[in-house]
């Protein structure tokens, strides 16, 4: 097997051969994906990298690797410092380091399917101050010297029955063949993988926690569509479900079909289509309308039907995940549970209800001063015991055919410092102070990231990320385009209105670093509230997720009496929604942990 | 006198004469200034509109006048329906309207020196579409129809004294000075008057309520300056004050002066500067940076001089405020006031401290229902008395040498309904909390709004302004770039980080139209915060401002422990700060309005 060296040398001799000076490697795929399947794992195959986000640049006598601080010290072990330098960002973007180090009048190439037309236009410019310009190269040169590079996954596209949709693909096609006509445009492109999953009613497995299938589609005005999915995975059912107004064609076709769309109005998402595509549609002289893609919207405002299948999920979701908590609480402090063993067993307990399709993400598993890494993985390096007297946080979720979970609980291994407690009450006092907001319909979620922090800034504390994302519904567990975030800082969403029937995350947190992390976690659904004497319409959240919040870190002298009445009322459908699933010992101890404050 | 009708009639005369289809008439001046002077009253000389905010559109059929939803009454009652068609702004603005009424191909004039570059680039995009182009004037054509049109002010510049500045001017040009050249820059333009009256320590009487000069400056790189002000305005005191670094020029040199920057990199602001500035320097070969004035940072950021100077000026106007409030004790319910003599009282009491410049803004007086009109001004003709078994809300504020005020109370007159009590104690709950605020230092204006209007929300109501301004040092009341306000809803300011020094207002308020409106409105000011065991920065307000809340509409029953602490502590203040300054008959009144609740 050749080694990252050997690999980088290789790039290196290809960018030669075709007259580049350097080349950009992202990691992600021809969709914008965040999870991506093995064929498009350029970046991990070049350097060793394998965190879920990062940039290689290479030049002839310089390569960088571009990290965020989640992924400082695991860069480091993984990637060589004798061929690459480190690079942060935000603090210094590829286009900046490569318009600093990349040659008089060079020629840097990038593959126009993985980025897009925005960073296409500001990597142009950062480099025209140095004469040097970037080039569409029309084939990846990693993937030419990438000899046992894996082939797209070939698994069959899966039916997504219309009753747990709610609604079949053709309305959801007109609807957005009305959208269309109104826009005077002929057609949208849909390149987002989950916009496609939703649009047609179909589920795959080709990346890893989210359930899709590589393909490209076009919906038109007329409500028909063009669906670019490879042949052998589209099998007799599901060309029966997709029906006569949805062609297919294999998925090498649709740029060529691009191409074909000459004098047509054309949308496409400048945040969610690539350069490629806009490139395409412009050089055939279509009119590209940048718009956001059709389905984000009515994908993200679930109806009925994916409400009900979300709370079934959630119910059967809430049991193994108690189970495993009155697991934890007896093995715990007997020792010999670590990181590893604990995320195994919880997968174990949520595969016995036999619902489980896949985990919606990679578990985090973090005991003592691991929980305090934010996106933190353990791995046999990295394996901690859990340990008396200190904390354990678990972020997991599960995707099952009704809906996609999202949880974080935290618990005290043994007896937690006083410390300990005052931060996990204040963390929950922000989760139930968002839990209980009563808004203006129109409200957008930056105006209520505030609610969640404000107990931790009143000591001087904070959480470094935001408080609540979108959730799929059997889709992608981090789903736009709403968020609950500060306003002004870079996170995308906070600034989208919320709407009946979206569902985001309740998650404020309290890290220090080298000692304990605490996260308290639920997924809410915004529905409208009704309140007596009301000028406007209102809304609030109804709490999905049922699982006991841990009693021994709460301080209870902190809590006002609303907030101490909010947490019995959650205890108390915890109980009744999860207590009868659970056997006697188990439902004894969920008993005693739901109990009145 | 002419019609306002021969006065339309005479500008179309006059575009005709310069082969102009139409033209803009927008109410602002060279230096888009919130208040103007009488000599760039253009649109009321036009068309009898006399708001605060609006702009005429002319074509040669057609006439509109854009106003807000504040003005939609206004409006129709000053300017006739005959020539003029009336469109709400933002639903209609006026390039939207221009290019659907425009003549296609039509050539439609526009004053650079009055309309930011931004605005002129998105009227000309719109005008576009229909063949249409937008054309600069060299001269308005308003001007030259006018013919009794005031000169602009004569008014001498005033010295402000370097110990209330806290800064002499070459300090601060010096400051300036090293910031262009970090930048590689020459040259920075200052034309919004409150920049330039800041970074010369100079004020003026040119315009109402806001104390400044016209003029317009120019600082460079090695901290010298060139000020372009009319020369009978400058006496020996306030030349001697500028001193040899600042060369005087007079205004009509400034266009001139510009076109000679050929070859230099000069910094001009696009919110702040016309396009006529930029165009000017463009067309001279300089090198233009769109970035902020560098007056604004430092403007909002008041150092110890004039923090000492706003504590002076607020304890100074505590007392005639609680005199006015104390005489409104007595008189209002024995009916005779009304809103022009309650507003007036006021004034004299202010006047009686013999520190009194100006108002800093036009006084809202408003009795039951006109104080649901948020920016109300009392006339003879909506004049109402102060009602028994009403509210009446008062915002008013002054100019005083050492700083700047604003101040809103809103008083029961007799006995108030138990909604107006839950209206007010929900208000003021907003204003305690936002009052009480802890936050890390970065956090912005938008992350704070929803604290103030929470449980406001929580019974279906809310208020449609923003939550804070800026406030200048004896300069504009409503002063930027920081503010509070909703995030991603087209309030300026929201995202500007807060800092130490800063001063905002605090003013949430509840309208019920029709009835009566309720705003309790403090200055406050940004400071750090000690709390143990913090982990970052933290910042909190100072409240500036010190006059009894009306106790006779708080509802005791829906306040916290520490809210109640917090009125109660505050009153003690207001007592302790204000009752030496008062009288015998008004001592005993303020003491009893500011006992514990």
């Amino acid at each position: 097997m050749s080694t990252h060296a050997d690999r980088l040398a290789a790039l290196r001799e290809e960018l030669a051969r075709r007259r580049l000076d350097g080349f950009v490697v992202p990691l992600t795929d021809e969709h914008m994906s965040e999870y991506v399947g093995a064929y498009a794992q350029r970046l991990a195959w070049l350097t060793g990298f394998e965190g879920s986000a990062g940039t290689a640049a290479v030049l002839p006598a310089d390569a960088a690797i571009f990290v965020d601080g989640r992924y400082t010290l695991q860069v480091r072990e993984q990637v060589s410092a004798d061929q690459w330098s480190y690079q942060s960002v935000p603090q210094t973007s590829v286009a900046a380091w490569l318009a600093e180090h990349a040659p008089d009048g060079a020629r840097i190439g990038y593959d126009p399917w993985l980025h897009t037309k925005s960073w296409v236009e500001q990597a142009a410019k950062a480099l025209a101050d140095r004469g040097a310009t970037l080039i569409a190269v029309d084939t990846n040169p990693v993937d030419a010297v990438w000899p046992d590079r894996p082939q797209p996954s070939t698994a069959r596209l899966i039916v997504h029955p219309d009753q747990l949709a709610g609604r079949n693909s053709a309305e959801k096609r007109a609807e957005m063949g009305e959208w269309l006509a109104a826009k005077k445009a002929d057609a949208a492109i849909l390149s987002a993988l989950d916009s496609i999953a939703w649009t047609f009613n179909v589920r795959g497995t080709d990346v890893d926690r989210t359930p899709v299938a590589l393909a490209y589609a076009i919906v038109n005005a007329d409500g028909t569509a063009d669906l670019f999915v490879a042949p052998e995975k589209v099998g007799e059912d599901v060309a029966q479900h997709l029906g006569n107004a949805v062609r297919l064609h294999p998925r090498e076709a649709f740029a060529g079909h691009l191409a074909g769309l000459s004098g047509k109005r054309v949308v496409a998402d400048p945040e969610r289509a690539v350069s490629a595509i806009f490139a395409t549609l412009e050089g055939a002289g279509a009119t590209v309308l940048a718009l956001r893609d059709p389905a984000v919207l009515p994908k993200a405002i679930k109806n009925a039907a994916e409400i009900a299948g979300h709370q079934a999920a959630q119910a059967r979701a809430g049991a193994p995940l108690a189970r495993f908590l009155h697991w934890l609480s007896i093995e715990a402090p007997r020792g010999g549970v670590d990181e590893l063993t604990a995320q195994a067993r919880l997968r174990a307990f949520r595969e016995e209800t036999g619902a489980l399709r896949d985990l919606s993400f990679d578990t985090i598993s973090g005991a003592g001063p691991n929980g305090a890494v934010v996106h933190y993985r353990a791995s046999e390096e990295t394996n901690r015991p859990l340990e008396r007297d200190s904390l354990y946080l678990v972020d997991s979720g599960g995707q099952y055919q009704d809906g996609t979970t999202d949880i974080t609980r935290t618990v005290a291994i043994g007896t937690p410092s006083a410390e300990m407690r005052d931060r996990f009450t204040r963390v929950l006092k922000g989760h139930v102070a968002l839990a209980r907001a009563v808004f203006p319909a129109g409200t957008r979620g930056s105006q209520l990231d505030t609610l969640a922090r404000q107990y931790l800034w009143a000591a001087g504390l904070d959480y470094a990320h935001g408080t609540g994302h979108g959730v799929g519904s059997f889709l992608s567990v981090h789903e736009g385009p709403q968020r609950i975030a500060p306003g002004g800082s870079g996170f995308a969403g906070g600034d989208e209105p919320l709407a009946p029937g979206m569902i985001l995350s309740n998650e404020p947190g309290y890290y220090k670093t080298g000692e304990y992390g605490i996260r308290i976690e639920n997924l809410v659904l915004v529905e409208p509230r009704e309140v007596a004497g009301a000028e406007k319409p209102l809304l609030g959240f109804r709490t999905l997720t049922f699982a006991p919040i841990d009693r021994a870190l709460i301080d209870t002298a902190l809590l006002s009496g609303e907030e101490r009445a909010w947490i019995d009322a959650y205890h108390a459908e915890v109980r009744a929604l999860i207590g009868p699933q659970l056997d006697g010992v188990a439902g004894a101890w969920l008993e005693a942990q739901t109990a009145p404050l």
